[in-house]
């Protein structure tokens, strides 16, 4: 599948290198048409990954990842067209960290709303799903490294969309794929943050993972 | 031990008998001198069980618990003398939940600060530790009616309270505690929440909790 995506960083890097090797085909998009980390991962990479503007990637994806910063995305996918976003599949995995007031970040966003509502509510046909946001970018392509069951979750208002997603995490080797329900779930999602980071800490390492036990 | 127990819901009762089974002595303290719950509760009881003010409860419980409802747990604090708390480990259990604005509740603060953070501030020479938060009560005494191992995670300042706590955690059952760190971790345990209350309804139990899987 051609996939679009947004942002240049670890995360998309990271991301966009597993569905390349899963065999997709991958655009990366930022802000200029030139971004070093993008035409160095597009290097790297083979004649499946490939680089451009954020219009150009909306253009490009038949789905798109949302892989920016998290205080950058909305205004990210204001440089997308409406008709290049409209009725597609965006999975979120970003947060809404804020790292100007120091350590530990806070969010930029909490409590009576999150970034995964607010990118739903600014692209109305837009199919969000929030998926992915709950650990490193190591765990989000490649659950394995952590040992043992542990949990995805997903939220969003389409149902055929988390389907699709849910197919797409199964790629990734996601068993166990818990549905929250609709976007205002993203709240959750995201608020979960900041025990994540107490939890690296703590813990002394990225590859960890919260399981759901009944 | 004689334990102090702020509130007279459903989680001050429930930990107040199973403390009373474990054989401690346990007073249930309100605003008023005459509580309905609290008389209702400490009747049921053997002669272990007492109630009074927040006051008397306080100069009584060589360790407290608070299980007021957030928004009012600083207010039920202020009846105590500061003598009576002075060098005392205060266990909060509770969650700073806003129902006001309907459902799902809202957190009256989080993010840059928390519920555990404030009732320290409140009263330095009090050792707040922050634990049990993350669970539904009846899973807080008897954490062996979730199948299969979980955790509950403790914060606060002063590591000997901390150990007393994992102590009196122990006698409930549990078996996995994770000491956070200091009282700010109490942000991302409260902040948890909302995640939690996304679960319950997807599960439609309160009988889950957490596992971190390494």
């Amino acid at each position: 599948m051609d996939i679009g995506i947004f942002g240049t960083g670890i995360v998309g890097q990271t991301i966009g290198t597993r569905l390349i090797e899963l065999g997709h085909d991958v655009k990366m998009g930022s802000r200029l048409p030139e971004n070093e980390n993008a035409r160095a991962w597009a290097k790297a990479g083979n004649k499946k990954a490939s680089y451009g503007t954020y219009k150009e990637t909306a253009a490009f994806g038949k789905l798109l990842f949302n892989c920016t910063a998290g205080r950058g995305s909305l205004s990210a996918f204001e440089f997308a067209r409406a008709s290049d976003l409209n009725n597609k599949i965006l999975i979120d995995v970003s947060n809404p960290l804020d790292f100007s007031r120091g350590l530990p970040p806070t969010l930029t966003v909490c409590n009576t709303d999150s970034l995964g509502e607010q990118l739903q509510r600014a692209h109305p046909l837009l199919k969000v799903v929030k998926a992915l946001n709950t650990m490193n970018v190591d765990v989000m392509v490649h659950p394995e490294r952590v040992r043992g069951a542990h949990d995805v979750f997903i939220c969003g208002n389409d149902a055929i969309a988390k389907a699709a997603v849910s197919k797409m995490l199964t790629e990734f080797g996601w068993e166990s794929i818990i549905d929250l329900g609709d976007i205002i779930n993203s709240r959750g999602m995201e608020m979960a943050l900041p025990l994540w980071i107490s939890l690296q800490k703590k813990l002394g390492t990225n590859i960890f993972n919260f399981k759901v036990v009944k």
